[in-house]
């Protein structure tokens, strides 16, 4: 069917193309349809895109497209196209074959993961995959295979210094924002640290939305060159646009299914270090309560990495922390903000619990790149972190990513929550205080969240403060001290 | 976050949301996020929503919303109302008990269906739970528990009448077409036969598209209701909005997956014809050859549909007939509707096998209706065809569905392609010839597509016409010769 190219200042994200409802009645195609668009002349180009169908704006017989279609197409205004459904890709074949229990040669995953890239594979296919690799698994060969592919389908950092490490944490512990503590106190040393962090889906703030409550965290691989040429660290978004484009896709989709498959996790962690070209990689495996994993699991999880740190060459050390209850005060990316300069600041006193496990883990690492000597990594990061060096350096890579400590905002509404009788704290429950925390407005309202005054086995007594919840609207400062009544996340 | 409302006049098909790419920035949202949107007041409503972002347009701190959201949350100018990113729906967890393995109790597969009519689980999610039928199964009480939720989620034809009668065929097969004829022959004894059917994703044409090459197909309850009045039958689309939409949204998916697992296929058909009331139904099994199921599985399919249908107490019919070549002459929504007219029209001669199908398949639901006595359905059959009475019948239905036989077009270009040597032909393969005509343009352009002049068994003579390729381009004419020239569907 021919259609008159419109050109529309529209971004969707994925190559996408709209129809007046009129034309689309008329030949049959639906919202949300996959289309091939095809250019006429010798060099035919061909591409999928997903359709909307809209009153207005399209005259009949038009086919809107998107500044990404019309990029790749290189369209012009008025330019006739062919347009039909779009074939499936071969690749949905291998992934069924996933589905089906099989195992996937180097060949498959890389047409699979090619075929993620350029949007040949739309969000319900990949879900596919991830359910094949959530209920078959996929054996070591595979995820190196899997990661394999997933580097070389981004882009790479190619810094000429072996001198690059990285803390990484698996999550799911609300709090524990370890990560800028760690990279300022090591980055001191001279080490060069490309930190790319997550953002936030389930709970209430991932690392890099606490570093976007003061600084920018979207940044190409260009502009991360330039960011550690000024200050050899940065904090940035990993699912930044052009880093790693296959892992941001499946992690998207990963992220609406809440399914994280070990081998997807195992490749997604591996691939931004190959692309950053990281050499020693400390990983904190935060096992029990709440968290992700059981020990059992955690230390399944640990040897994986250990044998993939190998093959591919990298100085992994893995450590197990404990993952039972949240890590410092602040909830939510504002209070943990607040929780990680008090740290920094000299001046200041942070959560002890937050302090200690940041020494702690910075001292792993220091130990591991050979900047401190065996057992002496601890001392060495006490070091750095009282004498403020750690938080000056944390200033500069906030400045060098257009940010500054300033920004952070302070909530407009807050409630304290007492304690009812005087009692010991028994239980805090990771994910009733992250649910909790997203009621309050987190993490899209950056000033949003929580504070814990207390922690396991202390004793409170009545009228004693538990937590303090912040919001910036009257709205859901109720909500959530509704939910705080009636779910109880501090038994 | 408080966004100001921007009612757009947009349809997206599902409720979905604009940001200005700046606010989208700022606030860290990103394309295709799902979020909650949530009015103030006393009365507050909440509904989930896709995010597009775009540049202009939308003003910063604006959403822009579809008219699928206006109207549901009754939203309007200027309004503000509590942005934040969607939590997942609770039937996800069920999602994932049926990717692990586990049955599904009653209530959360009435949840799940609950959850995708009301938008709240997303394509991806979908896809998961597709993936989980397809790879554990269902059991026949959950099939039974599937069927009735999707069926008590749609709306119901609600006639008096118990002379309602149906004829579904599990597809898989080119041409085929038998439906418009078996549905004119035995609409002209009285029974009442609201046909459903489908549209094409993989094949050329499905019947819905054939229908739709003369007249309109898509209908609500109301409409279909009216068409019944006027002339006892109809042959709608069955993914017509509002008829049974959890079925449509679960076979869009399906379809970009090309998965279609067997709960699925018999609670979808089961649903729809619970929803028109339809009792007496006949059920056409192709199998062998490139088609859906191989004897084995087709044999147990038909087991499973009898176990339905007596449970439903309905009086359901299996047939198992031969899928292994196309049927008809016809591929495509056009040259299909011009050999059902040749079968129809007394005066002109259709397809040898297309006809004596088509009359097997009437004669059949006239005995199972009790229209006819046993073993003497085939001969009313052909009486009926051959009075030329059927397709008066039909041409009632076409006109009562807004359409006109006049309406069907010629393709722009031809071309013949002749045997090189005289040979037998060995066999047509099913899924090569659906190919072919989907490269000339089905089903989209209407007029596009083939007409086979040979069946399996039969000898050639070098220069003897094989096939002709019908297309409305020059581009996919030409296409379509080298695909036939390189992939040999006639062997």
């Amino acid at each position: 069917m021919e259609l008159k190219i419109r050109i529309l200042n529209w971004t969707a994200g994925i190559p996408s193309a709209m129809l007046n409802q009129k034309t689309a009645k008329r030949t049959g195609l639906q919202t949300k349809d996959r289309i091939s668009i095809k250019t006429f002349g010798k060099k035919t180009k061909e591409i999928s895109a997903t359709l909307d169908t809209i009153k207005g704006i399209i005259r009949e017989n038009e086919l809107g497209v998107s500044s990404e279609l019309k990029k790749r197409l290189n369209l012009k205004k008025g330019q006739k196209v062919d347009v039909n459904f779009a074939t499936p890709p071969k690749s949905l074949v291998f992934i069924k074959e996933k589905i089906n229990g099989k195992r996937l040669s180097k060949k498959k995953i890389e047409l699979i993961i090619e075929d993620i890239v350029n949007n040949s594979l739309s969000e319900p296919e990949i879900a596919l995959f991830i359910s094949g690799m959530f209920k078959g698994g996929m054996t070591m060969k595979e995820i190196i295979n899997l990661t394999k592919a997933i580097y070389k389908s981004g882009s790479h950092l190619n810094l000429k210094s072996k001198n690059i490490a990285e803390k990484h944490s698996i999550g799911g512990v609300p709090g524990n924002r370890t990560t800028p503590i760690v990279i300022s106190i090591c980055a001191t040393t001279g080490m060069i640290m490309p930190k790319t962090s997550s953002k936030a889906i389930t709970s209430a703030a991932g690392t890099a939305d606490t570093i976007a409550a003061v600084a920018r965290v979207e940044f190409n691989m260009k502009e991360v060159k330039e960011i550690l040429r000024k200050t050899n660290a940065c904090i940035v978004w990993g699912g930044s646009p052009g880093i790693l484009p296959a892992d941001s896709k499946i992690i998207k989709v990963e992220k609406i299914l809440k399914i994280d498959p070990k081998s997807q996790l195992i490749a997604s962690i591996m691939s931004k270090k190959l692309s950053m070209g990281t050499k020693y990689i400390l990983i904190d495996i935060p096992y029990g309560g709440g968290s992700k994993f059981d020990k059992k699991k955690a230390l399944l999880l640990k040897k994986d990495f250990e044998y993939i740190g190998k093959y591919f060459h990298k100085k992994i050390k893995c450590v197990l922390t404990d993952g039972s209850q949240p890590i410092g005060c602040g909830i939510g990316p504002g209070p943990e903000m607040e929780d990680i300069i008090k740290v920094l600041d000299p001046e200041k006193q942070g959560p002890k619990d937050l302090e200690n496990k940041s020494i702690f883990l910075a001292g792993e690492l220091l130990e591991l790149t050979g900047k401190a000597k065996k057992n002496k990594g601890k001392l060495m990061a006490e070091k750095i972190l009282y004498s403020g060096k750690a938080f000056e350096k944390f200033k500069e890579i906030i400045k060098a990513q257009e940010g500054d400590l300033k920004n952070l905002k302070k909530p407009k509404f807050e409630k304290n929550m007492l304690a009812k009788r005087s009692r010991k704290i028994k239980s805090i429950e990771n994910k009733k205080i992250s649910s909790l925390a997203r009621i309050t407005g987190c993490p899209l309202d950056k000033s949003s969240g929580l504070y814990l005054w207390v922690k396991r086995g202390e004793s409170v007594k009545k009228g004693q403060k538990l937590i303090t919840i912040y919001a910036n609207s009257k709205n859901r400062l109720n909500e959530a001290v509704k939910f705080f009544r009636d779910e109880k996340p501090i038994k």
